[in-house]
């Protein structure tokens, strides 16, 4: 496990909590790289003469549609459908604890993206090298190397575009926020529940 | 030039109206492969449970992201920065001249997605060859064989899942229309401009 940064780490235990329901957490993740593709191209027609920002994030949003193709190419293999599209319940909260601005600043959006990336990949790792179904921990090991990408890449950016200090003071407020609402997500077969019940 | 079905062809003089903007024309074009990477979201999403669909609109729109990064990448090689998201005249049209279901029927909106496509890649078939800026033309030609693919799919979708003579019926009806959309529309650097005032 590589030192992350987080607040809070997951405990390993955590896997067992979603590994009973591989086609739930394989439809999870799909939505959450939707989702991560959708927040990028976002980001980049909102901030659309940035040319660096909406070079790194097409490159961003392309690679999590290819990531979302993958999840649902095993979901089917295991038998399983797409689900509706739910709640991401920490996401959400994340967003509604980090303040007033919700989110709409450009700072707090590519530190609060980074932050999901961040713990995504905590949650990628664990997968890789707790899940008994090989196919499906062979999956997360092949994601782990650009889902890291993605997470300096955020951090790149914000650091580029703002304050170091500044930059810094707020990253470290929402870690403590971000740890919070990963560890009390609500428990299941999900890329982001907590762990708050173990 | 491959010998397309739509019931009107552009005039190979078209390409003089869009090469006097290479950066607008790429700007447009970006935002095309954005629109299609969401249309095919959109789609799959609303039919989750359609594995077959799933499968092929996934890979789909993860090859309309990775167009939309090439053409970002090219558009900011020459100097330019995407546009603003405007309303496709061409592509608003066909779905409001396609009758009431206004494209809300899944065949409608396969059919009509497949003619987009047809016609793009028609575009982009005279865009490969006629553009005097090389690196432009390069581009075109490189998207040229995945476009084919993106039209044959949406063609095959609607065989597998409607009833052939149905679908052939209502195929002749939307290539007139289509032809009407894409000949009237406003002339300018934009892949789905217009030929009527030429």
């Amino acid at each position: 496990m590589k030192p992350f940064k987080l607040a809070a780490l997951t405990p390993p235990a955590w896997v067992a909590t979603v590994e009973h329901d591989p086609t739930a957490l394989l439809s999870d993740h799909a939505h959450c790289e939707l989702k991560a593709a959708a927040t990028a191209q976002a980001l980049l027609l909102k901030h659309r003469t940035n040319t660096p920002l909406v070079a790194e994030l097409s490159a961003m949003a392309a690679e999590e549609m290819e990531h979302f193709r993958q999840a649902v190419e095993l979901l089917h293999l295991l038998g399983g459908t797409l689900g509706p599209v739910e709640v991401n319940e920490y996401a959400e909260r994340l967003l509604a604890d980090s303040g007033p601005t919700r989110g709409d600043s450009l700072l707090d959006r590519l530190l609060i993206a980074g932050l999901i990336e961040l713990r995504s990949l905590e949650r990628f790792h664990l997968l890789a090298e707790g899940l008994h179904d090989e196919r499906l921990a062979a999956l997360y090991r092949a994601l782990v190397p650009s889902e890291s990408g993605h997470q300096a890449l955020f951090d790149r950016l914000a650091r580029n575009l703002f304050d170091a200090r500044l930059v810094a003071k707020r990253q470290t407020e929402l870690l403590e926020i971000e740890a919070r609402c990963a560890r009390e997500a609500a428990p299941g077969p999900r890329v982001h529940s907590g762990w708050a019940t173990l």
